[in-house]
């Protein structure tokens, strides 16, 4: 039986490369660590299963994350928790995603990974932002595509100087103190 | 807190008009009676929310049914029952969803609603047969296109002759003597 947990989606958005899919690994080792089942609903798991077919142009994004927020909210409301690792670039699309959770009675957690586009750049682990530059990808959010950060997300996570393991201890204090997983 | 139940994918399967949504409406008030959660993927809903654009060819079909068994099987492996209506005319596009299931360890049940087409044209509750008929709408199964009756599903119900209620009495019994539900 697994340990005591609530429903909820934690919703991490920002710019490509700024840390969410490595901040997620360290957040699966410790909901293990603690016995909480998570469910990760990342960019490309839901393009590949949900979304093939669909570009990047504004309309088709806003599809994508339509479609990461209808199953993120499906799985929350039935005591699920959920993490979200898509850029999800726009404000308004992210609202609607949290309407939606408000509706079903869902907890929905916006967590801004506040990543500077500079840092993003430095690092450019997949060598995209290079490509972006380059105009070899035409459309990229922070170059060629806007990212609208977040105006009053539940949680913000200042990354600069800090361990990936340090940014995912912010957030997994978030949910001890919310009382949605339990403590180590 | 809920009873204890187990989570699972009802999978039902059968022509237009077979009675798939009617009697899954008897086991929402049937499950709601016992407190166990319940969650319905039918067609149209999935169609709205993760497959808009999607057509009735048979690739476009298949990638229908594949997303309901995506999100079915993302639910069902995290305890949540899950009952789908959609007609899911091809054995093996079923085929690759409960292989999905066999792969996350969770419970898939190929439900057959075995109603005769004689029987579902002879109501045509939508008028739908009426239209394929006079050919306004192109396609559709068991007229114009294949319904592949499941070869070896774990549950066939017979609904000739038999109440709603009395079909969703067949399904509820196998899912008590399963233990996946609580008795009532």
């Amino acid at each position: 039986m697994a340990a005591d947990h609530k429903g909820f989606t934690l919703w991490m958005t920002g710019l490509s490369g700024s840390g969410k899919s490595t901040i997620t690994e360290v957040l699966i080792d410790s909901f293990e660590a603690r016995d909480v089942p998570i469910e990760v609903l990342d960019g490309d798991i839901v393009r590949e299963n949900l979304s093939k077919g669909l570009g990047f142009s504004k309309e088709d994004r806003d599809t994508n994350i339509t479609r990461i927020g209808f199953v993120a909210d499906l799985l929350a409301r039935n005591g699920v928790p959920v993490v979200t690792a898509a850029i999800s670039p726009y404000q308004e699309t992210r609202d609607a995603v949290r309407k939606q959770h408000e509706q079903s009675g869902a907890r929905f957690i916006e967590t801004f990974i506040a990543t500077s586009l500079e840092d993003c750049e430095a690092r450019d682990v997949k060598g995209l932002y290079a490509k972006a530059r380059s105009g070899e990808i035409p459309v990229f959010t922070g170059v060629s595509d806007p990212y609208e950060a977040p105006g009053s997300p539940e949680l913000a996570v200042e990354t600069a100087g800090k361990t990936p393991e340090e940014s995912a201890a912010t957030i997994l204090a978030y949910l001890e103190a919310e009382r949605l997983i339990p403590a180590a």
